[in-house]
Formats: C-alpha cells, structure tokens, sequence
C-alpha cells in the first residue's frame, strides 16, 4: 500500500471530533512537517491552531543530529514557538535511557556534536567517535600498531555521522567484539527524505 | 561446525592420493597461506613442492585491494615465483567481468588503487570513488548544491575501501538509484582476518 493510499483526507466533521477527542498530538518532523528548509504549506498554522486550542503537543523524531535546544530554536524560526521539552529527538531520548538504567561508564560515538551535548548535558563521558578520524589520504593499509583504542569503553551509541570513517567502523566494531559493551542504535532509516534525485544514506542500521 | 571440525588431516596415504589424483589446486590466500606478514609454517614449502611435482597452481581471493603484479610480487618475495596470471583477484575478476559483457560506460569506484589499476588495464572508465572523498571537517550537513556528481556513470563497483565516506557512499546510492546502472559488488565479507582483538571492517557488502 502507498503512503498515499495510507493516508486520510479529514473532512470538517472528522476535523472537529479528532480535536474534541484528542488533548496531546505527536508530529514527526522530517518528512512530516518539512523536508528542510522547505517548510509545507499549513504546517505551522496548524501547530499554532492546536497550542490556541489549549492542546499539547510534543514532536518525535529520529533525527540524531540535533539537540532538544536546536529542535526548538528551528520552531521559533519558522514560527511556532517551541519549548525544549516538547522535543523528542534521539539525542536527547539516548541520554535518557543511558540515565534510567543508572549507566557509568563511557561512551564511544558514531555522531554528531549534538550526540555529545545531549550526552555531556546528563553528565556523561564520550571517548571518541565525535568528528572526523581517517585513515590518511595516502595510506593502502590500516596500521594496527598505530591505532589509538581506548582501554575502557563500555558503551557504543551508532547514531548519524556525516564523518563516518574505515577507522572508526573498525574501531566501534572492537569494542563492540568485547564482552559486555552495550550497543544502541538510534534509528534504522536506510536514507533521508529527499526531493530530488539524490540518495542521502541514513543511519547506518539498517536492517 | 567450527571451522576445525571441517578441516581433514592428511594421513601420507591421503596425501599421495590428492597428488596422484589432482594436476590442478586453488588456494585461497589471506587466512589460508598467510595472516600477513604472518606467513603458515609450511605454505611456501608446500607451494614450492607442488610446482616442482609438475602441479598448476591457481591462487584465488576476494581481497580487491591488490592486482595480479601486486600478488605474484608478494608471493615472490615470501620465496614462491607466482605469475600474475597465475591470481585470480577481485580487482581482476572485474575488469575481466566487465570484458566479458561488452562493457562500454563509464565507472563509480568505492575502491582503492588497485581496481582503478586493473579497470583502467583493460581500457575501463573509472570517473571517481578512488581515494579520499570527506565532508568538510567542520560540517554539520550535506549541501547538496555543492554536490559535484558526474552525469554519465554506468556501473558503481563496490569493492573494499579505506577511504569509505558519506559522501562516497551517497555517490553510489544516488548513482545506483538511476536507471540502468549495474551494480557490482567485489565480496560479502563483514570483517577481515585478524589475530588479535581488532575487528577489521570488510566490504560493506555483507549479507
């Protein structure tokens, strides 16, 4: 079935029963409410019209590569006036479940800097994985020798990252070889929405 | 089964009768002859020993990231006279595949220096993917407009790359997702030999 046999075109009456009955509405963003910068027609009306309605609204998404904070600053620019919290991204959502299972140890990355914030803000440790790490333009072979591993890691979080390298796959695939080093994955989005020709890869965890 | 299990050990009567019976042997190389630079004890003897009884000897691998001259130099210098044609390698194979189909187009590479050495070899246009190909250090998103994608590729090649990145990755996807582009990809190995606790990322082709 396509997306748009999936979807439902509301008339005024199943308008008007899907606000009386409903006091909380999730939106996902990407792809939902724009395909950045490209912002779709009545989107932010809409949110606006809810939030007047005295209704709450809380925004998911599986984009790893903004914090809470730049979630909301994006609604504030494109005119909707957004608190933090009402951002569930999966920076911010990893945070929170290294924090409700009371972890203590480190974290090597595959992200972007918003990974770290999100994780730096809840008083985590990150040992690498931020930012680019590659192996060097001439090189034919990785050198074993001269790798720097860390000695502790006790957890790798695979989030999106533009800088993914040989060197840190090999180097997010040793620690993951050693016992008890916990793996996440935030998200299995093969790619990112897109309008035109191209084909932008996703996360990395794809099934 | 491990791989143990599956391993027979040569009575000398077994022996004699896979040398009377066999004027032909293949071998695979890394993890079979040598973990490199670790090279068995006895594989060069037995190599040596074989050709003097007259066998043909075939060596035959998935590793894209040498040429037929660059693995008869390597069996020369370990103590056995290999000729090129005597390597059956990924790099090789692809041009030869290429060959044999009437190949006319122009190739993406997700490859190292060698598949550009064998392709170009047999006449073959590479038209980009060979060595370094990184978003900006300082980048938080792909601009697309920036993009620089070739209009005319006809074939991506997927074969091991230590320069594997972001933007080579979304090169090839938005290649591939054109029409009639071939796609060949060189194995499906997830990791490669290794002795120690570094697990080495293989081909990105894995099942």
């Amino acid at each position: 079935m396509s997306t748009k046999e999936l979807c439902i075109h509301l008339t005024e009456l199943h308008a008007k029963s899907l606000l009386n009955d409903n006091d909380t509405f999730l939106f996902d963003c990407d792809g939902v409410l724009w395909n950045f910068p490209h912002i779709f027609t009545g989107a932010v009306e809409l949110l606006n019209y809810l939030t007047e309605q005295g209704k709450r609204l809380f925004f998911v998404t599986n984009n790893s590569t903004t914090t809470q904070d730049d979630y909301a600053k994006r609604f504030n620019d494109i005119g909707y006036k957004a608190k933090p919290e009402q951002i569930i991204c999966t920076a911010w959502l990893t945070a929170q479940h290294l924090k409700s299972i009371n972890f203590k140890g480190k974290c090597y990355v595959l992200g972007m800097q918003s990974m770290k914030d999100e994780l730096e803000r809840e008083g985590f440790q990150i040992c690498g994985g931020i930012g680019p790490d590659p192996v060097p333009s001439d090189s034919n072979a990785v050198t074993v020798d001269t790798l720097e591993l860390e000695k502790d890691v006790d957890c790798v979080i695979s989030a999106f990252d533009l800088h993914i390298s040989y060197i840190k796959i090999l180097k997010a695939a040793t620690y993951l070889n050693r016992p008890n080093v916990l793996f996440i994955a935030t998200n299995d989005d093969a790619s990112h929405p897109q309008n035109d020709e191209i084909v932008k890869p996703g996360n990395y965890n794809a099934k």
